[in-house]
This record gives structure tokens, C-alpha cells and sequence, in this order.
């Protein structure tokens, strides 16, 4: 019993401080560990393999829309990434620089890309003349590295894995279109897969990417009542084009600048699942995102034909990403592995199962034990699992909705988020005023104007004026 | 016809400069594209999806032998990389330094990987402590970056996409076993996937990797004569775990150093598809990596019904990887661009084909043309893929053989290098003196010394002296 009680004691409980719950369990359940380079992490295959399952869902979910996969050099020149005025300014001062090539010093400077637009836009100068050439939707997989000076594991890292959709298109429309399109892509992603509901709308100029017309948004959430923006997805009008000179001649032999969008989403959803699902004994995964999905754990597998009949329970299972735990270690200990990992199912077998030809499923989530013949168990294990996923996605709800509130004054506002922290709907006047004066107040941020509007005032939360949407607030990673 | 004519000369012929011909073919098959960053290029989507490919199959072959995929930082700090001799001899002139993040002089310069060995080797002496940490068989899949003075698309790029597998063992036996294991698992998918055959063996000590005991390769052979490097293994034994004290306490709770491996390939295969199966017409893709195996051409497609038809045909088809050609461009443009992209079916399908219920089935590499049944036109495609890989694996093992040469002095061995360029198989005493004279006097090196030995003759095809072994020699890329 002491190993068992040593892992569980190990992480802080959530209520105690939520900031270390999450660093233990992000540790605790091996999904990373620091690397020797300041801010970078190394993605552990616990964590790597959750990466791979968002990566192979999202990707087809692309390729489906008519996406296509690109691979663009990660070195940017610095005279190409000045060419866009906002979009300099916004990540210069956190690139990292490449100043020497083997022992020669180069003539210009290289950044390790922090994000790609002026690469892609330097290639579709190259690539496209025609309208025939368009729409071009092209889409890589690589990591970034932006310069940070506080980091956490997933959250905000030097280094980190995402996507970056980049498109270009004849018309502003078809533009606008798309940006929307990838929008709801992430959007029922997060929902199906990640068991996360998201609230879309649209970022404030405030908060805008540097060098887009506009941003649009999910945000989501997590169980300690802050937000998390999730993804974002860029319309850029033809500002890029015209800084890029992407020019092409359309059906009436006239030149346009193209208009193009990007989008994007990063391993800071692994943190999302995990801040939304954990609990006090670490992972929780929904179970299409789950590497292993099913942990058989045999009982008294010394005992004759208790090993023979779990492996016969794992050939039966293999429809699922099924694993079996014969290692030498306790029961006790394989359930408390199991649980920190955040394995949806565990499946106990033992001499006394075996002999009444059933099994013990547990659910991770609820920790609901159902017993269940051998006959019809993968009928059952498809049915918890699906039902598990679907309940997470509710609970996840439920908790967002139990942690929204509505304010029309600053007081309540300050009052909720000192004593019941989560989303606040308020109306805002529009100014980017009352956006610095909310933060300095509060340490809010504007979240998103949500595509689903409600009146809650006429006024403005802030400085009482006329309100000309309702925004959501909180506090944010 | 002007059109097609304009694309088809675009290429200039193999046997009138074979260099310029392969540089052709990556452009206007639409692979890469130059970027504005000397000697990287951007992988375009016709480019990236056979890297997609090359990816799904090896990962599969990785992942049945027990390998997990994770990931590592981009940075190793200076003093990491200086950690082992060899190693930091062997990389240390050609990697990009990063000196600077946001505005700040860093206090130690970063290099960006060209290849990971250190950054393993710190994990693995963080996370290895029992021999029931063992073995630790990790592998992933990013870019690296090596300062290269002269490049060449796919061949040889100052950044590049590959895996890097690296694994720890408890014993030296095992080791040994792991590396001969990926290298076979390199050949195979060499074999079954890309239709080129490999020669297996081990590099001379003067070729072996920077911190190897012992390399492996697998060797291929291009249309030109001249050979490809294209994959490696390599056995490390206890050299970096001394140097990076990786440690574990064995069963008798005696501390020993962990033996290890890595291996690797590179998007250099794609070079190597290129180079043994293209013609003058451009490219021809082995079915199984070919990301699109079908392509249907309408004929006449402006007359009724055609391209309904057409399209029940790719829905028909729609267990391979099939598309539907309906531009407005002329069924002699499309060929062309087919044929060029290396789509290694073409479906050709007509008003007086829908009037026999049949279409026309053109095979890439041979330009083959078959008249099938539409009722049978599924199986008639398979069989056709199928055939079309295996004759592709035959027809390159001819070439290699038919280029594979046996040279008993240096006369014949020079001969045979100027006159009919290839593989040159002929005895060597062991020293590396013979190695350098052989490559100042012919520019050949030692490939590989082979897993099958053959007795060729008794002395050194360069001194003279006993001959300890048979090697291949030739000129590589």
C-alpha cells in the first residue's frame, strides 16, 4: 500500500491550488518533461500519442474541406517577415534569431518561424497568376517558436507543435467564408472529440492577430473557472496581398489582389483536456482521444489461467485500443497508474470473475462499476465508452453554464470574479478604453463577441454609455 | 497541341544531362518550390502527400516493433551538443546557431538539431533508473537542420523532414539486434513500398556516423549509375551513455550503462523514387505510394453524358486513391500533366467507350493500354496497381543488376566507372588509406560492406595486400 498511497499523494488536490494539481498531473501522468532548453518541453508518448489522435482527427476534417498539407521552410529572413507593418510589429520582439551558419556569420538574420504568414504569402506571389489558380488551401504541421518568459507545460511554451491553415482566395466573400468554415471545424472538433464546448465569436481589435481585419475565436472554460482561447482563425482581406503583391488576373483579365485567411490551433489543447476533465486522481480523456482506451487489469494473475483468459479478453477487445497490465505490480497500483493516466475504461478479471464468466468494468469518470458477461463485453465497453464521452461532454457544459454569469455594473462584475471565477456576459460600448480600464480593474480580458448576442443592458458594463454588443469576459491562461 | 508541347519539352531528356533532367521533374511535377531561404525548400502538396505516404507506412512498421513517437525540442544548448567527442566533431561546422531571443544576447547560443542524439541521451539519463525502464525504444518525426554549401531538392537541404529513431537497451546484445532490426525494417518498406531494391551492409569506419561503433545502410542505386545512401542505423554501444552517465541498476542491483541506437530516413527518399523510376515524361510513382493511383480523363467531355459517366467511374473506383480530371483543358494537356505528375494509372473513358460499356486503362510505366469491361474495371484497376508495383521493383533490380560490376584492379575498376557507371563490387584490405586513394584517383567511395560477401579475389582491389573483405563501391549523391 505505500507505493500505492505514494503516487496519489504526490499530486496536489485541485481545490488546494489548481496551478500545481495541473503541474503534477501534467508530469505524473508522463506527458512531458522539461527539457535542458529553458521553456521547451519534451512531449513524452503518453502526451505525444494524445497529439497524434488530435492531429489524425483535425487532418481528415481539413482534408475534407479541400485542404491540402504543405511543409514551408522554418527559417524566415528578416527583410521577408518586415514586409507586413502590424504583423512585424507583433512578433518581432519574440522571435528567436539565427545569426550564424556553421562558423560563418550570416549576412542577414534568419527568425525561427514564430508563425508563417510571410512564407506562405512570399510562395503564393510565386504560384499564382490566374483565377484559375484559386482558391489555394493549404495547410502545415510543424512547431513554432515564439520567445516567451513564463512558460507552462502545453499552455504557453517556447517551442510549440500547432497547425497553421493558410488560404487564398478571388473574393472577399469566399474569404470570409472560409475563415468561418474553419472556425465551426475546430468548433465541432472540440465538442466531438475533445468533449469541450466552445463559445465562437469574434476578438475584439484589442485582441486581434497582428495584422488580420478580423479574429474569430473558441473559448472555453476549464474547471478552475478560466478561459482558455482554444483557436483562432484570421481573415486577412487583401492586406497581406497587397504588402506581398499577390496579384492574379481574373475572368475578366483584370488584376485583383487575392484575399486569404489563416487559422490555428496548437498542443494547448491537450492542456484544455486536462483542466476540464481532470480531477483529484490526474487525467481524465474522453475516450475518442484516448490512446489506450481500455486497461485490463487482472486480479490474482498468479493464480492458473487468470493471465490466459485477460489476454483472451484483450484478443476479444481489439477492436478498441486495448492494453493489458501484467507487469508485476499490485492491483492497487496498476488502478492508481491507470487512473493518473487518465485510461478511460479498466477492466478487472480475476479467479472469481472468471469462474462466473463476467468481468468488472470501470468507468474513469465516474468510477461506476458495471458487471458484464464475457458473452456480450465488447458490446458493453462500445457502450460505456460512447456514453462516457458523451457525459464528459454534458458535464463539461453543464460546468461552463454553472459558471456564467451576467453583469451590468462593475461591481457585480469585480464581485463574481473574486468570488465565483468563470465567464461574465456584460455589454461593452465598443471602446478599447473600457477593454484597458476592465483589465486593470479586474485582470479580465474581452474573451469574444459571441456570434450568439443577447441584450442584457443597454449600457456598457464599463463606462455606462451605449452598449453595442455583449461580450464575454474572465480571466485567462 | 501548343500546350502540350510546352510541357513536355520543358523537360530536358535523361541521357542528354541527368541532373538538369531530375531538377526539371521535381519542379514541374510540382514537388517543391524554391523558398526565399538558401538551400531550404517548400514541400508543395504534390511533394508533401508521398512524404504523407512514406510517413503512415513506416510509422506502422516503427510501431509494431514496439516503438512510441515523441517529441524534442528544436534547441540543444552549446554545452549539450559538446557532450560526446566524435559527435560534436561531426556536426559542430555545419549547425544554425541561435544567439539571440526577442532582443536579448542569450548567455549560451542554442544550435538548431541536426539530429538529436544529445537531447535523448539528457532525457534518457533523467527518466532510466531500473532495468524495468528498459527498453525505451523512441522515434520522431520533425525537421533538422544541417548548413549545407551546395543543395539539391530532397538530395541533399539545409533543412530536411525525417525520423530519428533512438533506442536504449540494457544489453549490448540487444542493441545490436535493434539496429540490424530497423535497417531490415527500412529495406522492406524500401522494397514493398517504393519498388526500389537496397543493398544492406556496414559502413567502413572511415563513413560511419559521428559517435558510432558501427553503422549500417541500406544502398541504392539510381538511373544514372550512381548510388543513394538511403537509410541508416546506427549501434552506439555504451559511448554516449558514458558520456551522458545514462545508468540503471540491473536485477543483481549492480549500475550499468544503457547500449544504444538510432536510425533514420529522410524525404531523400523521394529523391530516390525519382531518380530510379522517372522517365522522360517526368515522374512515375509506385502505386502504393502514389498519392493519387487513378486518374480519369473524359474524353470529349462536353457531349452528353460523358462526364456523368465519368463520375460513376470514380465513384466505382473509390477504393483507391482516384480524381476526376473535368477541367477545360484538353484530354493531350491532361495526359501530359498526368503523366508528369507520375500518376501510375490513367483511366481514358469516351462517348464510343460509353456506347461498349468499357474504358481505357493506360499504365505509366509502360504505357500499356488496356481495354476493360466497366463491370469488371474495379478489379481490372487493382490487378493493374498491383502488377505495375511488382514489375517497378523488377525493373529497377534489373537495372541494378545489369549496373553491377566486378572489378579485380584498379584498372578495370576506373574503366568500369567512366564507361558504364554503377555498382562496383571488388575486394579491400581494410585500411582506410585504400578507401582515400581509391575515392582521390575515381571519385567512388565505399558504400557499404555488404551482409552477402562474396569472394571476388583473394588481394585488395587498391594495394594489393590480403583482402579482409568485399565491398560495394561507387559514386553517390
Amino acid at each position: 500500500m505505500a507505493q500505492e498511497k505514494k503516487l496519489v499523494e504526490a499530486i496536489t488536490s485541485m481545490e488546494e491550488d489548481f496551478a500545481q494539481w495541473y503541474t503534477d498531473v501534467v508530469k505524473k501522468a508522463e506527458l512531458i518533461e522539461y527539457s535542458g532548453v529553458k521553456g521547451c518541453m519534451i512531449l513524452r508518448p503518453n502526451g505525444y500519442a494524445i497529439w497524434e489522435n488530435i492531429q489524425r482527427e483535425l487532418d481528415d476534417r481539413f482534408k475534407q474541406t479541400g485542404v491540402e498539407n504543405v511543409y514551408m521552410p522554418m527559417f524566415i529572413p528578416e527583410s521577408l517577415l518586415q514586409k507586413e507593418k502590424d504583423h512585424v510589429e507583433g512578433f518581432a520582439r519574440e522571435v528567436a534569431w539565427v545569426t550564424h551558419g556553421g562558423t560563418e556569420e550570416l549576412q542577414e538574420r534568419l527568425c525561427v518561424r514564430p508563425t508563417s504568414e510571410t512564407l506562405f504569402c512570399d510562395f503564393y506571389s510565386k504560384i499564382i497568376q490566374s483565377y484559375r489558380d484559386l482558391p489555394k488551401l493549404y495547410n502545415q504541421w510543424c512547431s513554432v517558436v515564439r520567445w516567451e518568459k513564463t512558460t507552462r507545460p502545453f499552455l504557453r511554451t517556447t517551442e510549440f507543435l500547432w497547425q497553421e491553415g493558410h488560404t487564398a482566395h478571388a473574393t472577399a466573400e469566399e474569404a470570409e467564408e472560409r475563415t468561418i468554415q474553419m472556425l465551426n471545424v475546430y468548433a465541432d472538433f472540440c465538442e466531438e472529440v475533445l468533449a469541450i464546448p466552445m463559445i465562437k465569436g469574434r476578438k475584439t481589435d484589442k485582441e486581434k492577430f497582428a495584422g488580420a481585419m478580423s479574429t474569430y475565436t473558441i473559448e472555453a472554460l476549464m474547471h478552475d473557472g478560466k478561459a482558455l482561447q482554444s483557436g483562432t482563425s484570421h481573415n486577412f482581406g487583401d492586406g497581406f496581398a497587397r504588402a506581398f503583391d499577390i496579384q492574379f488576373t481574373d475572368k475578366d483579365n483584370k488584376l485583383q489582389y487575392v484575399h486569404q485567411t489563416s487559422w490555428g490551433v496548437t498542443t494547448r489543447l491537450i492542456g484544455a483536456v486536462i483542466m476540464v476533465h481532470g480531477d483529484n486522481s490526474g487525467l481524465v480523456l474522453p475516450p475518442v482521444i484516448a490512446p489506450t482506451q481500455v486497461m485490463i487489469v487482472p486480479i490474482m494473475q498468479k493464480k492458473a489461467g487468470v493471465l490466459e483468459k485477460a489476454n483472451e479478453l484483450k484478443e476479444k477487445l481489439s477492436a478498441f485500443r486495448v492494453k493489458l497490465d501484467d507487469s508485476d505490480k499490485s492491483p492497487g497500483w496498476k488502478f492508481s497508474e491507470q487512473e493518473m493516466r487518465g485510461i478511460p475504461l479498466r477492466v478487472e478479471i480475476g479467479p472469481k470473475d472468471i469462474e462466473a464468466n463476467q468481468a468488472v468494468i470501470v468507468r474513469r469518470d465516474t468510477r461506476e462499476k458495471i458487471v458484464v458477461s464475457l458473452d456480450d463485453i465488447e458490446v458493453k465497453v462500445k457502450e460505456t465508452l460512447e456514453k462516457m464521452q458523451s457525459d464528459m461532454l454534458e458535464r463539461a457544459r453543464a460546468h461552463r453554464d454553472a459558471h456564467t454569469y451576467k453583469a451590468t455594473n462593475m461591481e457585480e462584475f469585480e464581485k463574481i470574479l473574486i468570488e465565483t471565477p468563470g465567464f461574465i456576459k456584460a455589454m461593452w460600448c465598443g471602446e478599447e478604453a473600457c477593454e484597458l480600464e476592465i483589465k486593470e480593474k479586474t485582470g479580465a480580458t474581452s474573451r469574444c463577441i459571441p456570434f450568439e448576442q443577447e441584450h442584457i443592458a443597454d449600457t456598457c458594463v464599463c463606462c455606462g454609455k451605449t452598449a453595442k454588443s455583449m461580450v464575454y469576459w474572465g480571466k485567462a491562461y
